[in-house]
């Protein structure tokens, strides 16, 4: 397997030193060599290293320490007013302002995001992806002043490792592929599939910290709450909204 | 730069050479390597290699021939089901039939599927992602019998190439990388990060065949118009819908 692709561990301690601007170039190069709808890359990067704007992106992240800690803080933004303004510019009329080419914008990004990552940890870096981004994505805008026609999907934390975690354990193949068509899930299957993970002394220590009696009760009712993920919808499709990508 | 990210081109001419089971367990796996939010996998890959099922398959992708032509198929879903069945099946309440949980989920599936792409082409194989995905989602449902919680994002064709085409151009790495914080386009930029494209022998040929002046009309006019990306919202917006990640 690639290595970089077999060894990835999320990093979330990092050394302070900091990363030449030779290697920020080869990084974001690299996310330029994905595959593109139409080769139109649609995605803009934001590459953050100061100090004043890390400060100000830590709150959208929770606060976690990695934020101002590492470095580097790469914004992957979906994209379509780079594309929108050139085709103005040639006198043409653009109408990429709708949910068909958020979703084509957010595919671009999202694609160059992972070989970004992938980049990065082949150049001794270690790399974070924070699911934060979409939960206070409006503040993220303002922070960032991501105009109309552009919004935040992921964050990627980048910076060399103070220590490498193990490697996080994954559901057997099975689990996730489905040949020819998709084939459901019995209980059995589910139990069985399951299994591993939920007699894994990582999970034994988080039933204790979290005083739980099963994994699940962990993910709804610690980690992603109901209401959580509802405020967090409505949040996010009204950001979707107001940057111009639901113009339908 | 990582061979395979610097080597990559869109394939779109295949051999008939079966790809083995061995190597798409790697690719595969590769996938399931991927950062995934909360370790939680939302994604299912289908693995198409029956004549019957690609016979289906094809018109979603417009008949594109490579869909028959290559012998592997990988349809990329974003799946909240196998996650919520097992949180059911343990007692719990999962919330993530909702927005916030179909971009997690699309999230998962992308770096996995880029993941899948690159490790597909360390192993002598070609890939070609299909914007078609989007186009014809709920044909696709249908095809590849997809339950609700579960919705395709993109799809990779994956075989030996016949041939190996040129890499092709991007812009320069100033089009799409922010420095701190978003830096807006004028019209003087917008005209110089597109002017070597515009000049290119590619795009002169691409305006005689296509009878334009300019490299825009091709993008508005020919390849993506506005009726069609309009409509294309409107029914994958119905599809997310219908699959189940609107219930907000």
């Amino acid at each position: 397997m690639i290595p970089e692709i077999e060894k990835h561990r999320s990093i979330r301690d990092y050394l302070s030193k900091e990363i030449s601007s030779n290697i920020i170039d080869k990084i974001v190069r690299a996310a330029s060599r994905a595959s593109t709808t139409g080769n139109m890359q649609l995605y803009s990067i934001i590459a953050t290293t100061s100090e004043e704007v890390k400060e100000k992106l830590s709150p959208c992240h929770f606060n976690q320490p990695m934020v101002k800690q590492a470095p580097l803080v790469l914004t992957f933004c979906a994209d379509v007013r780079r594309f929108s303004m050139w085709c103005e510019q040639r006198g043409t009329k653009p109408v990429y302002d709708n949910f068909a080419w958020f979703i084509n914008s957010a595919i671009d990004t999202l694609l160059a995001s992972q070989n970004a990552a992938l980049e990065a940890e082949a150049n001794e870096l270690g790399v974070c992806y924070l699911g934060t981004t979409i939960y206070t994505a409006s503040k993220i805008c303002e922070v960032l002043n991501l105009p109309k026609g552009v919004i935040p999907i992921t964050t990627l934390i980048v910076g060399y490792p103070k220590s490498t975690p193990e490697l996080t354990s994954r559901l057997p193949l099975e689990a996730i592929v489905h040949y020819d068509t998709y084939k459901d899930y019995s209980p059995e299957i589910i139990d069985k599939i399951w299994c591993e993970r939920e007699e894994s002394e990582e999970t034994l220590a988080l039933l204790k910290a979290n005083n739980r009696s099963n994994l699940a009760q962990v993910f709804t009712g610690d980690r992603y709450k109901g209401d959580d993920n509802l405020a967090i919808s409505k949040s996010y499709f009204d950001v979707l909204k107001k940057q111009g990508f639901f113009n339908q």
